[in-house]
């Protein structure tokens, strides 16, 4: 079953304002859905993948070296994808290139047997993985634009209501609040308040690097026995692990432990206990596996971190994590911000109890919403929008915003 | 694809007398061929593993708890080992129940899906599997028989002879010496003899611990720049890491990290450079790949480890090495000294320039010879035999030997 062409169409799909530690997101997200097209039958494989424009720019680059090439044979693909590239592109931009065709390699794999991504990837050991509510400080809508549904969130109350919005929504059974945008006093209150109205609820805090390691030992020392896990507070294996000396609660990244050489350093400097693995930059779901093992081997904990995202991603991410069994935080997700503009045919995908079931039919078991594609495609050709710019767009409302970190 | 049976098939076949640190190989070595019958259309996958009667029990006491599931669900059937199994079954003996079956799930996945099974396990990264001429001291031939076609060997002469005859016929590039037979200067020596023989040979030594580590250190010191690496001079993570001190190449162990959870303790302890994979011990052919993972991740080189086998596990062991890129060691086989005796059908498995093609069929690539399994089968039945004894086997000859190590 060999590879007969890779097309790549780029999206354009809505996104709320959600605040981070470098910005807003734009009213616009860019994604790349890949559809794999096979030789014999007429098999497409689906990937989705960051779509600014150097990410679509890689894709078009390995697009003729991969062709003929069996969708079984992956590494070769990997292979071939690193010599198209060439050595001037950084690894983590080779991984992410091959692991959104190695989603849809997967894909194609699964529908040829009649089997799920999962047990393709050593067999699915739970039939459903369960999610974080991943709550953002937002504004109530974008600006000139009405409120969206999910209205203002920019202090503790605000917090609180929106969680409580996705967790009566959704039913998630463990909180992620993506910090880094307020000072840190009013975020660990916005813990606080989270702590009272979820006594039973996991709860982190991810400040994107936004402080300095004597603040971040601080937050720890002062949400001690409260938080599931810190993460990536500081920048750096060296800040990270002068934080973890001191902190009572384990710490994870996704920051600074990215790829198979950057493990061994951090756990020797004793800066990370828990990985937030991604498949889409570690090089694709059977590499990302391959983490749940090493992470195993070496006694660290393994969370899945998230970028904006879409169905064929979370059901990606939905495969992998029912097939790694020490991966036993709830997995992040951007999915409930994104879900209405969202490429897949609905009802395969749905949140039980916080839980995404894992999708049954074969491959990926999800199908593409052409019309969906269509449209999102348009929205992205009219855009003209190539990349993301969160620091840009916050700048159009606060001029003076100074993204540099650590900011506290 | 449900498994419908698992056939358990012991065999005994022909083994020369070769010697170790714990005694002489016996006249028949003892394995057990599994066949995985599938519900629908009668599929049979192959396995092989040990064929001692603790090895059979194992097989025995889980055949009907894997019953039902899919082939492709190898999470859920290795719980299924483990519950079957129970508790008070070692960890190393679980992981050997379920590889075995492991193997024989794969090869029918890679039946079904028309593909081998190195392409399942992320795609083969190269064509041919170097291995290496693994030499052992030997008596001529077993007691009371005729000198069998290798001949004895019993000295540096003996060594090189035996060494020469496995290059010609095979064509190998590196050579691994079984030692801890004799003191270390007679094997010194050996290694010496092979050195000048073959000066551009990779060449590795073996004494599966009968030294104490400053021994080790010395043979380390003696061998230094001579040696590719040294393998198991001494028992245990400490007196590995105390050799690795002084020693000028790196150590390698199939001992002293055998799972994923031993890994870590020996990497700090700085006792082990080189890890030797097993798949029939480390829980399959996914989970060694992983191992493989978990060895780039850590800067650890990794070879392959070897017991005496047939043609399925050879099978086996060249699409796992072929689809692990860090693999780059000449695994080790036993194949040669028993390959006459072997249970598939000739033709697929054979050695060019050292190295094994990597079978092209669907799934492991071999066919099973049923009148060879026929054979061996009555071969086992008529032997009597349960459990191999290399010790008490030297000692019909030498009633005084010894087993306990370290000996020198």
């Amino acid at each position: 079953m060999r590879i007969r062409d890779l097309e790549i169409t780029p999206i354009a799909f809505a996104d709320p304002p959600l605040l981070n530690s470098w910005g807003v997101h734009e009213p616009l997200a860019l994604r790349c859905v890949l559809q794999l097209h096979t030789e014999e039958d007429g098999l497409i494989g689906l990937g989705e993948c960051p779509g600014d424009r150097p990410s679509l720019d890689r894709l078009r680059a390995v697009r003729a070296a991969i062709r003929g090439l069996s969708v079984y044979a992956t590494s070769r693909i990997e292979q071939a994808v690193d010599r198209a590239l060439g050595e001037r592109i950084r690894p983590i931009d080779r991984r992410s290139t091959f692991s959104a065709i190695e989603v849809a390699c997967l894909d194609v794999q699964g529908k040829l047997a009649g089997q799920p991504v999962s047990e393709l990837l050593g067999g699915a050991v739970r039939d459903a993985v369960p999610y974080s509510a991943y709550l953002f400080y937002k504004w109530a809508g974008h600006p000139g634009q009405d409120p969206d549904e999910w209205g203002a969130a920019l202090d503790p109350a605000g917090i609180v209501a929106q969680a409580r919005q996705l967790i009566d929504r959704y039913g998630f059974a463990s909180i992620k609040l993506k910090g880094g945008v307020f000072p840190p006093d009013d975020e660990i209150a916005a813990i606080r308040a989270l702590r009272d109205a979820f006594p039973a609820h996991p709860l982190r805090i991810d400040p994107n690097t936004a402080w300095t390691a004597p603040t971040s030992a601080k937050v720890a020392a002062s949400l001690d026995g409260i938080l599931e896990y810190l993460e990536d507070p500081v920048a750096g294996v060296e800040g990270m692990a002068e934080v973890a000396r001191e902190a009572g609660m384990p710490l994870a990244t996704n920051m600074c432990v990215v790829s198979f050489d950057t493990i061994a350093p951090a756990v020797s400097a004793g800066a990370v206990q828990i990985v937030l693995c991604d498949h889409h930059y570690w090089g694709g779901l059977a590499r990302t596996r391959q983490l749940g093992a090493v992470c195993e081997a070496l006694g660290l904990g393994l969370s899945m971190h998230s970028n904006s995202h879409l169905g064929i991603s979370l059901a990606a991410m939905t495969h992998l994590a029912a097939a790694t069994p020490n991966l036993t935080y709830a997995c992040d997700t951007h999915y409930p911000w994104n879900a209405a503009d969202d490429v897949v045919v609905p009802g395969v995908l749905r949140f039980e109890n916080g839980s995404v079931p894992v999708p049954r039919g074969p491959g990926l078991g999800v199908t593409l919403d052409h019309d969906a594609l269509d449209r999102l495609h348009r929205q992205y050709v009219g855009s003209g929008r190539q990349v993301r710019d969160d620091t840009g767009y916050l700048r159009t409302v606060q001029p003076d915003f100074d993204p540099r970190l650590p900011r506290w």
